[in-house]
């Protein structure tokens, strides 16, 4: 089996930092995690916001802590360190190959989706931002790790596309409408729900925005580990 | 300007632990920053060692401590934790967006090439593997961030590939031939330089071997960042 995990993720239209970081992380018992933080507002004050989030959380998932952990004790440093003045969303998408679980820990009003062959769920229980007051509970959900799987979580960027000209996104349709293509891989998936999204706001996002596939294929080919960083840079 | 870092990895043959570990981190300033140690010998000892290192190495650069400075402390710190008995090469590579320059860390004999245009430099000046004394220092090497570079960096598997069967890996030879194409992707050119090199060890490798691409493109097409993680599950 080989598990895909692509990452899109653009600033705010005109805004040189974005809010939402992002960090994929070794987990110490096999297998990987995405840690996704979106702080309140966007520019500098958010990227510290989020980055201080993402650190703490992926310092943690190094030694071992499991997921729930980790997504509560980022929410109870991000009180203690802002008096409870500053919120920020949070996911962790782990491929745990110790348990043989998909692990998907939300913090994050914005629904998570989780297909299976060509049935996409929408994991959208009620889900708080962590840092405004203590004892914030993260959703979580654990799925087999089998082929087939296909896991699409993002910020509150994707969800308010196109907000703002009367078209919002309708993130569930435009996933099962990808899917039902043949098997597109990790990064086309998430390139095109984010191009989507840029569309509807009319090719200024008006927020950052920051979207991740998990995909499961049944054959690996060979057993290479690849990862893949583009980083466009303006003003060159 | 586009960056790309690709990497390629696989375990040594047989082995179900990489004693090499890699990690990619945002720079608080802009940019981002790899980071490979390889922990003496094989299997989960090795693992341990290169974790540890690594750890260390992207926690301080998270808080925006220099790469030298970062190298050195990991250097100390598994001096201490181990009493000086164990072994890790560390190399860092970093593209800083602060100082438009991409910064070259090493602590490793494997060499690194850098190469502009269709010529390939070879930073091979002596440097030692961390761990074994204090005060051991990093070979350092700053080039300007710009367009058409090419950065390759390895561990020692790379370079080994081939010796056991009398046909040891021109690592130099045969970049400089798979860059005379037409500009490959980075992903493409770190995937050519270890499928050689598995080759070379008749499809068995001989170490944990691990193969770091950066490269720079003119134009950046879009503004989204991407990243793809391709990680093969061996008895799925």
């Amino acid at each position: 089996m080989e598990i895909s995990i692509a990452v899109a993720k653009i600033n705010k239209y005109a805004t040189s930092e974005s809010g939402d970081t992002l960090e994929v992380v070794e987990r110490p018992n096999g297998g990987l995690s995405v840690v996704l933080a979106d702080g309140q507002t966007s520019g500098r004050g958010a990227k510290t916001v989020s980055t201080l989030v993402v650190r703490k959380v992926i310092s943690l998932l190094a030694e071992g802590v499991r997921d729930g952990a980790a997504a509560r004790a980022a929410s109870d440093y991000l009180f203690t360190e802002r008096n409870g003045k500053v919120t920020a969303t949070l996911n962790i998408l782990s491929a745990d190959l110790q348990t043989n679980t998909v692990v998907i820990t939300r913090n994050n009003p914005a629904p998570v989706f989780v297909s299976q062959e060509d049935k996409v769920d929408s994991l959208n229980t009620e889900s708080l931002s962590i840092g405004t007051s203590r004892n914030i509970r993260p959703s979580i959900c654990e799925v087999a790790l089998q082929a087939g799987l296909t896991i699409v979580l993002f910020t509150d960027g994707l969800t308010q596309a196109g907000e703002r000209y009367g078209t919002p996104m309708d993130v569930c349709t435009t996933l099962e409408a990808l899917l039902e293509e043949q098997n597109p891989p990790a990064q086309e998936l998430a390139d095109a729900l984010l191009t989507h999204a840029i569309k509807l706001d009319e090719g200024r996002p008006s927020d950052d925005t920051s979207v991740v596939v998990l995909r499961t294929l049944p054959d690996c080919g060979d057993l290479i580990r690849r990862m893949t960083v583009h980083l466009p840079v303006e003003n060159y």
